[in-house]
Formats: C-alpha cells, structure tokens, sequence
C-alpha cells in the first residue's frame, strides 16, 4: 500500500477526508457560483456509469424518457399549496430574458411535478392512455444555503419518474416497485451499499406527497445518507392540474400519481461509503475502469506486454484502461489509482515479464500478489466479484454493528451522538419525540416494519423508527 | 399507404406541414415559457439515439464527459469581446436565489466557453496535461425572438466539446477531426443528410472563433440547415482566462483551443430532410424501433405469432416493438406509425397466419408486399440496410438537382428564391455581395472547395459559396 499521507485521515477530520479526496482523485471542483460543483471527467464517469444502470432498470419497470422544460411559470408551482411552501425558500428566479424584464417571472425546476402535470392534464384523454409512465434526466435548482459537493448542491443531476394511474392502488405498487427494482437493486446490487428501505415519517415527506418512500445508507462515519426516494402523490397534483381521464364508466376520474428521483448525491454516497484513509474503492460492478494495467517501466517489451494483457482482458469482458506514462514516477501513478479506487492495478515490469508474472494489487481487500500473466483474464472476473461482495458485506456489517435498539428518546440521542443509527418503536417516539429529537440534530431516517419489510401504513402496528444524524 | 390527409401537404405549405407532424406523430409540444419545448417520448427516442451514435464517436476521437455549472458568473462573458456581444441578446438571467436578491446576477449557460477556461486555467500546468478533450452534454439557453421547435428553441438539448492544445495546428486539426469523424459521420451514416462540409464565412461565424467548420443540410423545401459546427478558437478564450501551460522549454504560453456542438435542432433536420405527406421517415440505424409487429385483430393465435415472430426478429439484433392495441381500430394503429415514421410494418393477421405469412409494409419506398413470417429474420436486416441508402440518396439527388451554379449576386438570390442553393466563386461575392444577400435573406450557408473539400483559408484560391435560405 501506498503512504495514505495525501490525504486527511477518516478518524481525525472525516468532512476533510472527504473534501481531500474529492479534490485529490479529480472528482470535482467547486463551481463560482456559491453551492454549485463542476464533475471533472472522473467523477462524471462514476454518475454516468450510474446513469446506465440506472436508465436500464428504469426502462425494465416500463417508463419511457422524455424532456420537459428547465424554466416553469412561477404561478404553477403555486397551485400546490404544500409544494409551494415546501420548495419557494430555495428557489432561483429568472426576471429577463433576451435583455427584457419578463412580464412573468420563471423558477429554475427546483423539481418538475408541476409542469408534468400539466402535459400530462393535455395528453390524458381515457383510461387507454393510463398508467402513462415518464421518466427524465434532467438538472434542477435548490439554493442551498451549506452546500456540499455531491451531498448537497445548488444544481445536481439526476433522474425524475412522473406516473399517473387510473387507480390508487396501482400508483402505491409502482412506487413500491421503483423503490424496490431500481433504487434497491442498483445501490446494493451496484453500488455495494446494504441500504435500508422503508417509508419517510409524515415530517420527513416530500412537499406534496401523502406517502414517501426511503432508501437510507450508514456513511463510514456513522450518519445516514438518503439515496433515493419514491413518492405516492395521491391526487394532490392531478387535483391541482385537473388531470383527469375518463373512466371505462364514462365518468371523469382524477389520476393517481408517483414521483421518484436519484441524483447526483449517490456519487457522494459511494465516496463516504467505501472510500478509506488511501482513497475511494469503487465497486467493481460500478466502476467505469475496473482494472487498469501500468508499466512500471517504459521500455518496448513492458509497453508491449501492458496492451496485449490490456486486451486480454478487455477480451474477458473487464474495463481496463492502460497506463504507461514514462514522465510521471511510478509511485506517483500508483497513488494516483489507489485514490481513484480502481479496484485492480495490474503492474508490469521487466523483472515481472522475465518471469510471464506482474504484481497484481486488489484496492478492496488490500492485498498485494504476483500473479500469472496468462492466467489473468481467466482469474481477475471472479475476483472482482468477490470484491464487489466484500464492500457490500463491509456496509451491512458497519451498519448492524453501529445500530442500537432503544426505548427513549434519550438513548436515541446518545446512540446518534456517537456516530450511529438507533432503533426505537415508532408508537413510543411519536412526532412528539420526533420534534424533541430535532433539537439534537437526529431525525427519523426510516420507519420499517418489525421483520424489516417496508410498513403499509404510518401507524401500521410494530413500526420502528430508525433514528440518527444525517448529510 | 394510408390516407394522408393527417397532414397539410409540404406544397401546400411546409412550415404548417412540420408542425403538424411534430404534433401528430407526439414528437413534442411546445412549452409554457414562449421558446421552449416539452420532448415527448418518441421525440425523446430520436434524440437519445443520436446522442449513444455522439457520445461513441466523440469517445472514440478521446475526448472524456465532464458537467460544468448551469449558472455563469455575468462578469465571466465579458472578458471575451465578441463572445459576449454576440450573446448578451440572448441571456436568461438570474437576479434572485434562495428568497434574496443577488450581489452578482449569474447568466444561464448560453454555451460555456467562459466557464470552461476558468477550470481549465486551474487544471492545466505543463504542456503533459494536453490535450485536455473534453465534452459535456447539458441544456443551454438562449432567448429565442422567432421560435420554432427543435429548430430554434429557447432551451436546447446538446453536446458541447472544449479541448486545449499546445499548438495551432493540433487544435486546428482535432476541429476538423471532430468535424469528419464525429459530426459527418454521424449526418450522413446514421441520419442519412447528405450534408456539405466547409468553413463559415467570417460574417457568421461563432462570436469568439477564429474559423468555424460546419455541415449544412437541404431540407425538402430547398432551405438549409446547420446540423453541426466546429470552432478554431485560437487563443481568444485562453487570453481572457489566462489559460497557459508550462511549455517542455521552460516557458509559459497560452494554449489553443476548439469548441463544437451539435443540438436538438438535428431532430428538426431529421423531420425535414426526411419526411413526406404521410409522415416522418426515420433512417434505420438510428431508428429507436426499426420494425414494429402489429396484430391485425387480437385473437390468441394472432398475439402468439406476433410475439414470436417479434422475439425472432430481435434476436437477429433488430429493435422491434409489437402493437397489440385491440381496443384501437387497425386503420388508425396503421397510421400512427406510418406518422411516426418506423422503417417497417409487419402485419399479422388470421388468414396471413393460415399461409405462414404477413403484410409487410416498408415505409422508407413505401412498398406493401407479404412475406414468409419465417424467412423474415434473415430478410429484414439487409432490406433495411437498403432503405437507409434510399434515404441518403434521396437526399443527395435533391441536393444536386436543386443547387445551381451562379456567377452573379442576382442569379444567386433567384436561386434561393425558388427553393434552393447556389453556388458562386466567393472571390466573385465577398462579403460586399454576402451584404447584399443578406437584404432578401439569404446568406453564405458554407464554403467549399473547388474539389468539394475544405478550404484551408477563407481566402483560398477557387474557393466556392454556397448561398441560400435557412432555418
């Protein structure tokens, strides 16, 4: 392993380990204006990887991709009350136009429900153009007042699902499905992240939903991230639009509808996660270069032997990217991977090839072996499986053994105050708890049933509330 | 062929024409803010199929995705003289965040030069960080007095690639790489334009460039249409932002630079370089569905075989749909995708189903013939291969047929007047006789070659206009 001295480490300062490593491995810059970030080619790499993945699942579950508008009347968002109230702290506002005083100003989308809405209003005619499912990859604005990087920006990235449906129980499943076949699956099958699923706390929900789904990861710190989220609407912004279909009966019904959105914000997840005092460790099956193949010499035969093992592996189904820059120190290039987490560096030198073996190094476990040149593109696929393993075993691991039962209020703070979740029964915490809570900085994360399925209702009997500290 | 009377005629009048089209093929809608456009999700489909066919070719020429800010500090525009005068007309801005007003007004992105240079002042120090190749696919917006949909739009959807160079020639160089290998390849391969390649005359260029290469298309009303364009911008950006690199000499100088983009606006030259009086007419390689199976009625062993014979053909790597709409009349289903423009209909009904075979109904020649369902798989692939060479040919005899050649500024705006270019030595026009055009509203679309190639200079000997309307 490399000296872990570049940056801060994890126990001493973990906010600066972060922003050490967001700088070191090139993930991102500040941008100029406050709260904003600009994602350098690396760290685009990571969200666009998560952006397929993505994309694909979401197309699985049936929606389809559209694009609506980046500015939005600012009398629409009005029409909602809660949603107004909700999202008019943090909006950007555009007053001219082509060198103009606009006669009505536009907002910047802080989210879109309210333009969907009203397309979805004009092109809803019957129960045959029911359920119309929507999804877009878009950027949206929230003036953030403690912006930071990927956690919390004033312009992220992300995807945003629109559905309307002739029934509420059908908008309840889809947003239960997407919570579960696409937010679920790629964050522990993916990203490596054991993430607990269950439902928001009436404070906690979205401004306009009557229900909201959750998926909450424990950062290496202890504090939750939430890394998705899949609301039920109800008629809340059907009612608002009049977006209405008419019924098989022949009368006019309001539509039922869900929203759900991932962004950005998973990259900061990833980070906080896996990374440790060397750097990030990417999960192979996330990682937009999987292995990467280093001549620790620049001499003909090493050159040589790093692009054919290249494209061995290449061959194997592994991304693989080379690197044999001669004007750069090796040690210097071996760090430089090990803080972009690469999970494998495959290192060929001249003494290595003598014998047909280089020195393989696995980021994840971080360990250090020769290995058969030959033998490489045969072996490497299920290692990096057993890596992909061993990062997801590390989050549930950290997040049971960092996870405490309790049954006041004041265990729960405790628990937080170090650096983990507590669990407390969500009949004896009560918004009442809930608000004395808040005054220590611990909120409800997620409130899951007692067999860890997702509770059917607020007050479904046995409900426990997950509680602790939060980005 | 169905009937065509969906659609105003293109003779009758084109403009009309197109916007029926986009409304009834539900390509997109327009906007709440007046300029901007809600993509629908067929619209959508086209425009996610040219940015996979980008996104690989601009990989393949090296460039790396990165995201810069939507938001630009106003004082950043006016350190490039032209750049800003040639974009302050056009500017958005944003005067409050968060519930105040702003100490600094910030600009939203009308392309992002300026904001680029900052980040690349900070990440470049010596001549082994170039070149630095980047590309970012993002929205701009750019306040539009005469909006038409996906032709000028007050937002739009695009790529936009910036790269720094240690030398002129290298810049130069990789604009013309990206010109031919990126955007030409793209027009004329996959969207089937028979575009012509050249430089702008100074009069249009982009405001900051020093030489702009772009790819005009004719469209079926004989106007043209930029579908691409690809800056030499020298040094212009790197002397406002102080953009320098460590030369291998000791020395620092300031880099050379290239930007270029292409846009939403392709889906606007798609509909008018290929569509008719039935409808749009989607090129095969970039069609989101090539072939769509429908179900002439909807009795089990009609769904069966359509579903089969739809596996079958996406197992032989077509992208295929099935219509098995029952409740929708067969004639109207027929319709929808003729106007939608899929290459392919393969109909299925009870009594095709008797013989082992269906309807097969090519949009591109608008051919009708049965077919062997079981022959079908082996078939299509190659028939489809031809359709799109149709197309392009198409578009290139409509091209040559409707260029002619000119040697006075009169003739010249005769030509465009009827529908169409013309072409005349630019020694001959200048830009005196490109001021004179100007006053019927034609102007210098593209400067070739005497051989058909790129002129190496605006002032190269035999150099020729080619002159007409635009979108």
């Amino acid at each position: 392993m490399a000296k872990a001295s570049v940056l801060t480490p994890q126990d001493a300062d973990f906010p600066r380990w972060y922003q050490d490593l967001i700088g070191k491995a090139e993930l991102a810059d500040n941008g100029p204006v406050r709260g904003t970030m600009v994602m350098r080619p690396y760290g685009y790499a990571l969200w666009e990887r998560m952006q397929q993945e993505l994309d694909a699942r979401i197309k699985a579950a049936g929606a389809r991709n559209a694009y609506f508008p980046l500015f939005i009347p600012e009398s629409y968002l009005s029409r909602e009350a809660e949603h107004v109230e909700g999202f008019a702290p943090e909006l950007a506002v555009v007053t001219h136009g082509g060198g103009k005083r606009l006669e009505e100003p536009v907002v910047v989308r802080p989210t879109s429900e309210t333009i969907v809405n009203e397309y979805f209003a004009k092109w809803i005619n019957s129960y045959r153009d029911l359920p119309l499912l929507i999804n877009q990859w878009a950027n949206v604005v929230r003036w953030e007042m403690r912006p930071r990087v990927f956690l919390r920006t004033t312009e992220f990235l992300w995807q945003e699902g629109h559905t309307a449906h002739a029934s509420y129980e059908e908008a309840r499943d889809y947003a239960a499905r997407i919570h579960r076949e696409v937010y679920a699956d790629l964050l522990r099958d993916v990203l490596a992240i054991d993430v607990v699923l269950g439902r928001k706390s009436p404070a906690e929900r979205f401004a306009g939903a009557i229900n909201t789904l959750t998926l909450e990861g424990m950062m290496r710190d202890g504090k939750a991230l939430q890394l998705g989220t899949s609301h039920e609407l109800g008629q809340n912004f059907a009612r608002a639009f009049d977006t209405r279909y008419l019924g098989a009966d022949g009368t006019r019904q309001l539509v039922w509808q869900t929203s759900w959105g991932a962004s950005t914000r998973m990259v900061g997840g990833l980070i906080m996660s896996h990374g440790d005092d060397h750097g990030l460790r990417v999960p192979p099956r996330l990682a937009p270069v999987q292995a990467v193949v280093l001549a620790v010499k620049s001499d003909d035969a090493v050159l040589a032997a790093v692009r054919e093992s290249a494209a061995r592996l290449r061959e194997a189904g592994v991304r693989v990217e080379t690197d044999e820059r001669a004007d750069i120190p090796f040690g210097r290039r071996a760090v430089d991977w090990e803080l972009k987490g690469v999970p494998v560096r495959v290192e060929i030198g001249p003494r290595d090839l003598a014998d047909g073996t280089a020195t393989l190094v696995r980021r994840i476990p971080g360990e250090k072996q020769p290995v058969a040149l030959a033998a490489l593109p045969e072996l490497l696929p299920a290692w990096l499986e057993e890596d992909q393993a061993r990062l997801l075993r590390e989050s549930r691991e950290r997040r049971e053994a960092r996870t405490t039962e309790v049954s006041t209020v004041e265990e729960a703070v405790e628990a937080a105050a170090v650096g983990g979740w507590a669990r407390i029964p969500w009949a004896r915490l009560g918004p009442e708890g809930e608000a004395r809570l808040a005054r220590d900085a611990v909120s409800v994360r997620v409130l899951v049933a007692a067999d860890g399925s997702v509770p059917a209702s607020d007050d479904a009997p046995g409900t426990v509330a997950v509680v602790g500290r939060a980005y």
